[in-house]
């Protein structure tokens, strides 16, 4: 059995090259993925493979950052790039039994400007 | 020396009853804390301890929904408790030889609506 960490990472590289058969074997029949910020949820392996096929038009890639993996589960941080820009995303993975994709929890973070106050405590990147 | 969940669940817990002396034995003196969607980096133990202690007056409170620790890395997603609202935030932590906080990214994702066009592939939550 893969380890969560490859399984991750694999997700990964299904997503960018758009491989969704890959990408589906990767899944749990009955996963479930969620996005706290929009308040959304997705039962199922064909549902969550329909999301993401017809979701997510357009020319994006996506590079893993960082994944950290412990037991049956695993955070990544991942680097989107769109012709409009980048964003970071960051996910929850939680493993079956199987090794599969039992439970996604995505996070997007947008940015924001600092608040005021705090410059003299801060440097810019 | 304590494992990096240990260190985590510590970190959070200092934070949340405003215990600045504890939360600082925790940290190395050169830790660099980086805020990627406000592009805001504070580098240095003094540093990091003033922009906690003055930056965030007020009544929050913060619990531990899940860290993921492997080696000398880990990510925990908090609840924050203020009183107009909750928020989540998603810290990446490194830990260095000694054991001690040398790196944290946080990222605090903000609530948005659902994009148009997928409320046939989801539900809410």
């Amino acid at each position: 059995m893969a380890g969560v960490d490859d399984v991750v990472a694999t997700y990964w590289a299904a997503a960018d090259t758009r491989d969704w058969s890959r990408f589906g074997e990767l899944l749990a029949e009955e996963v479930v993925y969620e996005l706290p910020q929009s308040r959304e949820r997705v039962r199922g392996r064909d549902a969550y493979l329909r999301f993401n096929a017809e979701g997510f038009p357009g020319e994006w890639r996506v590079a893993v950052e960082r994944i950290v993996a412990a037991g049956r589960g695993a955070v990544s941080l991942v680097r989107v790039t769109e012709p409009s820009g980048e964003l970071l995303a960051i996910s929850f993975f939680e493993l079956d039994e199987a090794g599969r994709i039992a439970r996604i929890t995505d996070f997007w973070p947008e940015p924001y400007e600092p608040p005021a106050g705090r410059a003299h405590l801060t440097e810019r990147i």
